[in-house]
């Protein structure tokens, strides 16, 4: 987004710094990873609604580049350990840290990124550190969280809807407000100000999430990454799967245990079906609802705020444009 | 020890109601295993540090409880994942974490401890948080460095004695430092009490280590807890081993390559042959000179220290008490 350009180009130049800077540490062997899976990329959204928030009062945003990093040094953290924990080969299409160097290094270098990241944390300003840590610090419980609810459900029979709306929004959602809130208060905004943009973020990324499952489903072939009805085959528990059998009929919920467990059916047929009970039940209506309502939420949130004006405007299109993906 | 019955009692005090904490949170399946792995108890001479640090100033050391705590948990978060890496079955004479709940879960429940540790950290005093989390954050950053440089270790053909000091200094024993420090920060202490106290405890750490590797080999039987010679059977790169070959000539240092790679010995012969390399090469003599060197490093930091006499006396005493084991 042209707005962001100079926010997203201070932040490139930084994180390109702090590569540099991991290159220069040892053991090689605990620091290379964490060079190599920051380098993977992203789309950095997080640390740039640090910088984001902080300008939104008219502070310099370079007062919020130690938060900013913090910020990506531990999601680059959770997605090292989350590999391991979901056995994964690939991330961003290329090997995972423990598939290159093996599961020690996997949870050593993992462990270290996070010590790392709160390193970075401790280089804001010293008057912002207690309030920057205590948001930094719940925000990253309730990611471990969230990930363990996750895990749990993978063994779980019945999950319901709202479980899974608080899995995602501790597993993902509340590290976006969390980044949007530390920028805020790297400009000494006030505490109800950053309570609003922490609101905001936590419902856009809620959002966010919601829109992602429905995009697994729905989305258009060409203008999706993944494999459409990935979610399906994998049996994933989402919005969509939790929903319909919440609403099934008996023989609904019958033929669903059947799909979850059943080999003896093909991905195309499975994905198939499946839609089918998604339409009958009519669960991408309430999925978009869902959305709409964190959505809406958010903007609310951004209407109490009082911040310069335009770049208000500016936050709420880059709202939009993140959530205005093709369903 | 007497002087420190009351500290010690208010810190297991603290421990105990920290445990009640974690047993109220969810998901359970990530705070159990943090009240489990406490609850395995240990020497807790790191957090007791932490109260000593403050109370040497005469500031109330319940300012110090948070810092403690933390040190604590940290200590306990590095266990669970050493004992993964390790892919050790016991500690502490009880199952591991990883054994009991799998690894998914050790890996979780390990990254969730230590981002509590610093939770438990940002309840200090506001004032002293910035300088408090610098130093934690530092000390972890090293823990890990020196984790993964033990690892290196064991692929590693040559290491030198100074490595190894390093690499003991950093695992274990800046954390001692650090617990002391932190200690001192709780109590406003001056930059040069703080440091010298931190030295103090690097140096006893670090003694403390070479009087463990004299002792898997030397002690008398009945007051050591592991199995004599422990070591030596392992292959593991400590003090005594490295000094020795890296003052063995050309044909001893050829035994101790056949030593280290044949499996055609009993381990009592392989005890009894180290042994008799290392009083061929004068290596015990050198591991004490090694350790008292240290031990006197930290008393003169000791002495430097403004605070406390009769508390500095403790403190001398509680030291020499700890690394007065028979060797």
């Amino acid at each position: 987004m042209q707005a962001y350009s100079s926010l997203f180009q201070r932040l490139n130049h930084a994180i390109q710094e702090q590569q540099n800077k991991l290159r220069e540490l040892s053991p090689k062997e605990m620091y290379n990873p964490m060079d190599y899976i920051i380098g993977l990329g992203g789309k950095r959204v997080r640390p740039l609604m640090t910088l984001v928030g902080c300008d939104l009062f008219d502070e310099n945003p370079d007062e919020a580049i130690p938060a900013a990093l913090a910020v990506e040094l531990f999601h680059n953290f959770s997605l090292i350990h989350d590999d391991i924990l979901d056995n994964a080969p690939l991330r961003r299409g290329s090997v995972t840290v423990h598939e290159k160097w093996g599961h020690g290094i996997g949870l050593l270098s993992g462990d270290g990124m996070l010590v790392k990241a709160y390193d970075v944390l401790s280089k804001s300003k010293s008057n912002y550190i207690p309030d920057l840590l205590r948001i930094f610090t719940k925000t990253g419980l309730e990611v471990c969280e969230g990930q363990q609810m996750d895990m749990n459900f993978e063994t779980t029979e019945y999950v319901s809807v709202a479980d899974y709306i608080e899995m995602i929004t501790k597993k993902t959602a509340v590290l976006l407000g969390c980044s949007l809130q530390m920028g805020a208060i790297c400009a000494n905004a006030s505490v109800d100000n950053q309570n609003h943009l922490y609101e905001f973020g936590k419902h856009i990324g809620i959002a966010f999430q919601i829109l992602d499952d429905l995009l697994d489903v729905y989305a258009e072939d060409e203008k999706f990454g993944k494999q459409l009805g990935g979610d399906i085959i994998s049996n994933k528990k989402t919005f969509l799967l939790l929903s319909a059998i919440q609403l099934a009929n008996e023989s609904q919920k019958k033929r669903f245990e059947q799909l979850l467990s059943t080999k003896d059916i093909s991905n195309l047929d499975k994905i198939t079906e499946v839609k089918q009970l998604y339409d009958a039940l009519a669960v991408r209506a309430l999925a978009v609802k869902e959305a709409n309502k964190h959505t809406e939420l958010a903007f609310e949130h951004l209407n109490e705020l009082s911040a310069n004006k335009e770049k208000l405007n500016n936050l709420k299109e880059f709202a939009r444009h993140l959530l205005n993906r093709e369903v």
